[in-house]
């Protein structure tokens, strides 16, 4: 049995601080427990009554003589350490604090949180909290918690777990869920997270035999081993996550900063963990609902992108459609033996894909099973969703609609089917229950298709084969161009071939090797932007050009950037025609080496338009970043220009991303700026790079572009 | 009184195809109409039968004997000419016809309504349909519909009024209306418009007291100027429109042509009208019904962009200030003062802006007005935002949310407030009659602040003032070079001096004068990409270069478009430096003149990154053009550059609508490409331009660069 279980199932619960009235927080979980039916012991303990509650109180922990597999704490933040010294001593391993005042609360609260994380590690404890809501174990009636949801009514048991950093979104979510009749399984807050934190939550539901889903809200992230581990984890048992990450713009950071002491890290690398790890993320409240909703009703994924829409409105169709494109589905026509068969029964139908069966269908419903099963026995979608508008509210119809539901879903249980319309309550339960969505929204029924489908397309997350594995290198303090690009070789990105020159003389044997037009920059491991400062020239064809270029590119220099050290003027041949790239790593603190594409240029500068990627990865998924960006098309051939070497490209991020991999620990940043991709064939080669090795005992100098 | 206004406020109505069997068509209207207590007169036609559901029924409209201000006809399509024929003779100029089998049916269809429409205009009548559900009126109970929504339940009467093209999607939206107690003044399809268009209930429902917004679902338009016309009456009435406007993608455009007769317009075109016109497009069914009812609750606009965020969760404040920073909202933070009085209350607070109380409001119910009342003084806010989470829903606490709302709507009424909550749908109600908005999605609150906001900056609809108006000017057939620059120059935009030479030494010649470096390009009308042909050198430095590249490029030419006429080598000075831009206008066929702007190069060939208005417009609507690209801070100077002259570049913009739109006869389109938009104070100036003149007789030649 998984550590954590006992916590999640105890099989008897002492309550420090329980109360008889209503007012005190330490009375919300002794009242719910006895209320709703805990099927295990419970002590309330108050030193100052004989009963809470009605029930029999205890004076102490000690008073109890009989094991307590979970103690819930409720009790001011200057008692809680006695309290769980107290527990261990007898034995008790579990713990959710609700007391507030640690972390949250300055100074003096985080070294007394230190103390909590400190006594857990020692004891091999669980402390969910502090400064926490509590949990509850929606089937097993375990309501360790504060949380007024309850008093309000009940949510339905069911297959989803719901894992919140923050206790007042917990709340919230407690209500909409029942509010939509979303089933849970779970309900997990974990507030300050001085022991348990979401992913130690993630990992236990991911072998938690009562959750299929988990929807996780968080603000930030202190360990992302252990995160990427558990979701590594709930991967493997098949089970969907998804998460709500708050902080995504500099404004949203610091709100969540100042709401928790977790750091909201770059936005960036969460998005790509999540990615990576396919963790389907959620951007507002109501998609993570509505995530959270459909995959804990499909019974199945789709088997292709390709939708089959069938409607009752022809302008509701055309709106799907839209929808349906925009989100990277097809929408295969439907072959002619079908088109045919449908329009002999509704002769005004539009029979392309959508499929309109028209206002027709209620006066003969049947046509929707009819046109349906045409749809996917020779049509093949790898979806349908069908829209009938008011149709299933009408109560004449409304049998009609359940009839073809049920015929549907149990002809074609693989296929995934998606209803829009208005439809009472009870009815969209019923459905529901059948394995088929419902929305009212046609543009959401979409949206969660593809959701379907992208978690279908997801890699298992992994890391690099072994074999092309390189080892770590010892980086110099500073990092010379000659230096640089030859650490940049090592790792398997070729280079131009570059001469750093000391005199004029040497440029021009250089320039003479090279053959011309040559390329002349600064080398200088302090410029980071050579242009800006004068450092670069370009296209020059002759010797005497390579003379006055050199002493013009020192004068220059020296003038705008006369602190700097210099090494000389590097000379490389021009590298003509090509698509100008540039390549990034750098180490995260919180996830470790992430590596970053985008196109040079404007694109990068004025667009930001970059992809991101923890390391390492191989060459498919560089392939999926290199896709992911707004100007790919640009590397396909634009306007009659050769296709680029994109699978050279591909190799070469992948080689950069296990390089910074192999040297988490002595790197800093790298920029491969610009990355020359040329035609498809001729490769792709490294112009000008800049490697920052990492500070010694400092800090890593984290260089964000996005 | 509006024309129309006895279409849609009847005295009488008769329903020719009356009939007493449920499952009949013209059965429905008539028991809505008896059952829901219609004020005026009702006569059921029907020759077969004495009574009609109980009413005495008449064997013709000419049998009625009476003045009848409407007759709904509900009988076959062969029937509907002969009954529209009797009516009219009899005096009745108002129609609803719910046949089907016309214009949507092929051509025989489409002769059978053109009858109709001719009828229409000869006899000053109006016709609703054909092909269509109908309308309601919802306060005065008049039910001129098949509609089936309203035997589900009625909507509640308010001051919101749908408009759909299609009956299947305006019968989804009676449901969907009811389902969220979204209230309604009318309800009106037009289906096949025949005569009644989209555009003519907007510009009646201007005018109707009843009415304050209007909610438009369409798939089309033939007749632009009247549907401008329309927007601006809206507008004018300081009526907030939403549409709903399907066949974004090519996918879509194609369902909805499908389904009905009408042309699915360019979609950026479509978008260019809606902004110009205040419209505000709704991309879901879901975001359409929030628009409706956000415009339909709020008594208020926002007076500035600046929005307070108040919560009691700190994750979803974080949230919060994500969406509002993504939708271009600011939040400027608290001032001091106002953060000591928090603070004095709540210590842990979080006071910046979201200002997050904490769980701590609901032991302390009176911080959420202390709070508000704070951030509204201090903070100045245009609006107010606040999350209160599972709180609104919990009894003990709703009486303190109603209190709040109230204090807060009654000390700043000018204010808009929205509460983000989980709610009893009575006590939802509650909070909507103060003018409080209630969204149960925290990002749905934050993205109805930003339509509040959008529709009080939208400048009026006009055309250009008189005084820059220009004439329009004659076009020859075919369009040289040197008079494409001519044209230009009469239009406004500057051109770079350039000379058309019809051999070497004029080359020569035109160099000297330009001033070395020159650019030579083939000038010929038949050639609208040079540069694919060989027919394009820059840079050129002196005399031998311009005669070896004058041949060069009349060889390249001859061999790559030898059927092209060819008028000579163009020589024009380099323009250095400036950002490379892209002008354009064509002349649309529903919508007239219209015009484009983007930036030059990759920007529009990868990125498709243009912006578009109908013409004319003046130099702050094109300023607005410019903002709105994704590349706009490449003119603002990206990374050290100069700033562009942004303000010559919109003298440019709107030089060139008004050409366009003082051309829309004679022109088909005109591509200023590249136009060189130079330093701040430089101006900017068309380096090449193609314009096509109207094929005579024949239609537009629109390039669709979008």
């Amino acid at each position: 049995m998984h550590l954590l279980s006992r916590l999640f199932y105890p099989r008897s619960i002492a309550i420090v601080g329980a109360s008889s009235s209503p007012t005190k927080i330490g009375a919300v979980p002794v009242s719910l427990l006895a209320q709703h039916g805990y099927g295990g012991k419970l002590y309330p303990i108050n030193p100052a009554a004989a009963t809470v509650q009605g029930m029999p109180a205890y004076e102490s922990l000690t008073a109890v003589k009989a094991p307590v597999d979970l103690a819930i704490v409720s009790v001011p933040a200057a008692r809680v350490l006695p309290v769980l010294h107290e527990a261990l001593e007898l034995g008790t391993k579990n713990f959710v604090l609700f007391s507030s005042g640690f972390a949250e609360a300055g100074e003096a609260g985080r070294l007394q949180q230190q103390q909590l994380a400190d006594l857990a590690l020692d004891h091999g404890a669980n402390i969910l909290g502090p400064n926490c809501l509590g949990y509850m174990n929606i089937r097993e009636r375990v309501y360790a918690t504060f949380c007024t949801g309850p008093a309000g009514g009940l949510v339905l048991p069911g297959n989803v777990a719901i894992v919140s950093q923050s206790g007042a979104f917990a709340g919230y979510a407690y209500t909409l869920a029942r509010e939509r009749g979303l089933g849970l399984s779970h309900w997990i807050t974990t507030g300050n997270q001085c022991s348990i934190d979401v992913a130690d939550c993630i990992a236990w539901l991911a072998g938690d035999p009562q959750t299929r889903v988990i929807m996780v809200y968080m603000e930030g992230c202190t360990d992302g081993e252990k995160l990427k581990n558990a979701l590594a984890k709930a991967y493997a048992a098949g089970k969907p996550v998804m998460a709500c990450k708050v902080g995504r713009t500099a404004s949203g950071a610091q709100a969540a900063a100042s709401h928790t002491a977790a750091m909201a890290g770059d936005d960036a690398v969460y998005s790509a963990l999540f990615k990576q790890y396919g963790v389907i993320r959620a951007y507002t409240v109501e998609e993570f609902f509505n995530l959270g909703y459909a995959f804990s009703v499909a019974d199945a994924l789709p088997s292709n992108r390709d939708v089959g829409l069938l409607t009752m409105s022809g302008g509701v169709g055309a709106l799907m459609a839209d929808d349906a494109q925009i989100a990277g589905l097809t929408m295969s026509p439907l072959p002619e033996a079908a088109r045919q068969s449908i329009l002999r029964r509704v002769p005004f139908a539009g029979v392309n894909n959508p499929v309109d069966i028209t206002g027709q269908a209620t006066s003969e419903m049947d046509l929707l099973s009819y046109t349906a099963r045409l749809m996917l026995d020779e049509g093949r979608y790898g979806s349908l969703v069908v829209f009938v508008g008011a149709v299933a509210a009408s109560p004449a119809l409304w049998p009609h609609i359940r009839e073809f539901v049920r015929d549907i879903r149990s002809a074609y249980p693989d296929t995934p089917l998606v209803l829009s319309c208005a439809i009472a309550p009870a009815n969209k339960r019923d459905l529901e229950s059948l394995g088929c969505l419902v929305f009212s929204d046609p543009s959401t029924a979409i949206h969660m298709v593809r959701a379907l489908c992208s978690r279908r397309d997801v890699r298992p997350p992994r890391g690099l084969p072994g074999k092309t594995a390189i080892g770590a290198v010892a980086f110099p303090q500073r990092l010379g161009e000659a230096a640089s690009f030859a650490l940049l070789e090592t790792a398997g990105i070729p280079t131009v071939c570059a001469t750093v020159c000391a005199n004029p003389g040497e440029a021009v044997a250089a320039a003479r090797r090279a053959g011309y037009p040559v390329a002349m920059k600064i080398a200088s491991a302090d410029i980071v932007h050579k242009s800006d400062v004068g450092g670069v020239r370009l296209a020059i064809a002759d010797d005497a050009s390579v003379e006055s270029a050199f002493s013009e590119i020192v004068a220059a220099v020296a003038a705008n950037a006369p602190a700097s050290t210099l090494d000389g003027v590097l000379v490389a041949p021009m590298v003509q025609g090509g698509v100008e790239c540039i390549l990034g790593a750098h180490i995260d603190p919180v996830f470790g080496p992430v590596v970053m594409f985008g196109l040079g240029g404007v694109f990068v500068e004025v667009l930001k338009d970059v992809s991101f990627r923890l390391a390492p990865i191989d060459e498919d998924e560089a392939r999926s970043m290199v896709a992911e960006i707004r100007g790919a098309a640009l590397l396909a051939g634009a306007r009659g220009a050769a296709p680029s070497d994109i699978q050279a490209l591909c190799r070469a991020i992948a080689a950069l991303s296990e390089f910074a991999s192999a040297n988490r620990e002595g790197l800093s940043s790298i920029d491969v700026n610009p990355l020359a991709v040329l035609p498809q064939g001729s490769g792709c080669i490294a112009l000008d790079a800049v490697i920052v090795p990492r500070a010694e005992g400092g800090a890593h100098q984290v260089e964000n572009i996005s």
